[in-house]
């Protein structure tokens, strides 16, 4: 059964995603009519610079006036891949208003303002997707919400930045320092001219805020995420993580507390086994886990960025939205019923790699050894070397909050004894 | 928005996934009801053998009249969770009759005939969703019809069976051969007592055929799929695999053909290198390596079967169900607009692994290799090994259409200085 009115498509934004979703709905019409029961057209592109509008993008359809093409009145979905917090914002809250649905890759203003956008969706009857947004052509979102829906979560923890795994990866493999590896991944494309989002967590820390809010139905912004970047992650961190058999990627954890009555979320780097999946994820791929009670533990793995694993999350998104149209109905919107609060970052328990540098005399492992003790954080493993008078302590601690860690370092940092902390790195995936 | 008047569920089958789901529904009935916007109310549970209903399964509910309880009238989502192809498809059909939605875990009956499931669902405006009937936990059929729904898959590769996947890294990693690891299989609980359905590949081939289906919009049954098991597996063919840098797994591989005109099908045990994440695959764990064309190439992994994880699967069709019920629409039902012949094996393409037990004198490798070249298989690399005018060659082809493949083996017998065939196995996932 075909509809032969079709649905009308307006695309915001027409750079490396956009370009590659117009493209295949030009190219794949046909399947993506037949999938949807009706055909789809793409009725507007607004861009910013329209000189700069790639080859095969059809002229007669772009504009410069994103509001105005929203506001049409006859455009069925939205699909927005400009990025950023305005004007995504009042774009995307325009076209609900005008009676579209909207499908958005924007992690940063789901992560934001993702509640707002719900509400603006349901007050409108209106569906907001946004599968693209985490980990590119990845299903997470879908997953968490739709096919988890049953089960109750209680982890999720992943490599959700290709950029920054790609940085660790060429770290790990050639022994080369944090900016030389970003050198690197700068001059192939992985990193962008500026990297800060990326190499300072804030794009893993928004990703782990949309994560959490759907894994545990409650509200999480990135500013509820404790967010700890790899730009002081060293040559001789990672040398360090290989004697103890581990390796360094940049994390988000999202997890349930012991007793269910708040949840965490944070992104930083860490220590996991070479045992352990994540480890072997390399380049500028993703991965992640997630925990659930009747589930077990399952491992979603794949591009996490690009255009056209972007893409090709959008135009899923885009096949289901219009389904939804299509048959009067809307998907599963906001589900923020369980009203978990987020507990800060000093109540995370986990484990602790610490390296001290040292005074070399007798006496100073018993003192290091008495100010873990006193600060209640329990030690698994010490390894003392000295030479010439200097000498390192290398601690790795039993699972111990976060807070009582941070006192501990406080505590350590005043002995005369200890010349200095060279690194604090925690140990995940055990 | 909460509904007060609850939904009411109809379980077929209190075994180990009922039971669960059961539980589940008592245990977890506010969040499921927050989930779907209403309650829902486990109404009644058919069972053959009320004798052994497990504890905590309320007795009032408890009928061994399935087909009464199907056809009650006040029922909205029915839980097939019997498995087989009767009664579930008799069950299966009147509950769509009576106005209600099917969530099914029986892969052999939607495998068999799952176009006359998915037309009776239209028919009567419900739901046919069966997460579960593919590798319990994991998130499949979901991904590829929602998810993908907007990208062209061309390949699915994958284990999908639990119990040969344990019997195979037990010889893997013990040099075990197939009997010895077969009855430790069965006293750890992962092989049934008859385990015909999983090491014969039946069960793999009706993933097979379920995945292919959905993945290239087409139809695809369990007679289409090519099926080999993993009986005839011996001890010697790990450690050739092992020689090779390999390990031997039960693969269920869908693919279009290479100008996208037709589809294939098939589960057979095959090599693949140590270094493919799929070789990892531990005990009776399950993964699968989805490849299309703008996602690239995305993997899921997870426990495969289980009572927990298949009724997670279960559960999330529940939600889906409910929520669709509410809204008064259904979800996305079969799509097989493309119509894709499939194509017998003889037309597969892969690499070969031959072991030949031959005459040890001169000339054999040169006739072992004019009956390939013949049949225009092109060989790899040949290992040759002799002692006491004994002496075995082993072949590895470079790509080859699998007809060609057996006529060149046909004609190898035919030859006097080979004295038998030792063992043929694809090598795959390179």
């Amino acid at each position: 059964m075909m509809r032969t009115r079709p649905l009308k498509v307006a695309l915001l934004g027409c750079g490396v995603v956009g370009s590659e979703v117009a493209r295949i709905m030009t190219t794949h019409a046909d399947d993506l009519a037949a999938r949807i029961g009706a055909p789809v057209e793409l009725a507007g592109i607004a861009v910013r610079r329209p000189d700069r509008v790639r080859d095969g993008i059809p002229a007669e359809l772009v504009t410069t006036d994103a509001m105005a093409l929203v506001k049409r009145g006859d455009i069925d979905v939205v699909i927005e891949v400009i990025g950023g917090i305005e004007p995504a914002r009042g774009l995307i809250t325009t076209a609900f208003e005008h009676g579209a649905s909207v499908v958005s890759a924007n992690k940063a203003l789901v992560a934001a303002d993702g509640a707002a956008l719900h509400a603006a969706a349901e007050a409108n009857d209106a569906d907001l997707y946004y599968e693209a947004a985490v980990a590119g052509a990845i299903p997470l979102v879908r997953p968490l919400r739709e096919s988890l829906a049953g089960d109750k979560v209680n982890r999720v923890l992943g490599i959700v930045n290709g950029t920054t795994n790609f940085i660790l990866d060429k770290m790990d493999s050639s022994g080369a320092g944090y900016s030389e590896a970003l050198d690197e991944a700068t001059a192939l494309g992985y990193a962008e001219a500026d990297p800060t989002a990326d190499v300072e967590g804030f794009d893993a820390a928004a990703k782990a805020a949309i994560l959490a809010g759907i894994a545990f139905h409650t509200r999480v912004t990135i500013d509820d995420v404790h967010r700890e970047g790899i730009t002081e992650v060293t040559a001789a961190d990672i040398a360090s993580a290989k004697r103890m058999g581990c390796t360094v990627k940049l994390l988000a954890i999202c997890e349930r507390a012991a007793h269910g009555e708040s949840v965490t979320a944070r992104v930083h780097p860490a220590m996991i086994p070479l045992s352990h999946p994540l480890a072997s994820v390399r380049e500028a791929y993703n991965a992640v886990f997630i925990e659930a009670d009747a589930a077990g533990q399952l491992m979603f793995y794949g591009p996490g960025a690009g255009g056209s694993p972007t893409a090709s999350a959008v135009l899923g998104d885009l096949v289901a939205v219009c389904r939804n149209k299509l048959a009067g109905a809307t998907g599963p919107g906001e589900s923020a019923y369980t009203a978990l609060p987020v507990s800060p970052m000093g109540e995370v328990v986990t484990r602790y790699h610490i390296s001290l540098d040292v005074a070399d005399k007798p006496g100073v492992l018993a003192q290091v050894a008495t100010v873990f003790a006193e600060h209640g954080v329990s030690i698994d493993t010490v390894r003392q070397q000295g030479k010439d008078g200097e000498a390192s302590l290398v601690v790795v601690t039993h699972r111990a909050a976060d807070a009582a860690l941070s006192s501990t370092v406080g505590a350590l940092r005043e002995l005369d004894t200890v010349r200095g902390v060279a690194s604090i790195m925690r140990v995940e995936g055990e």
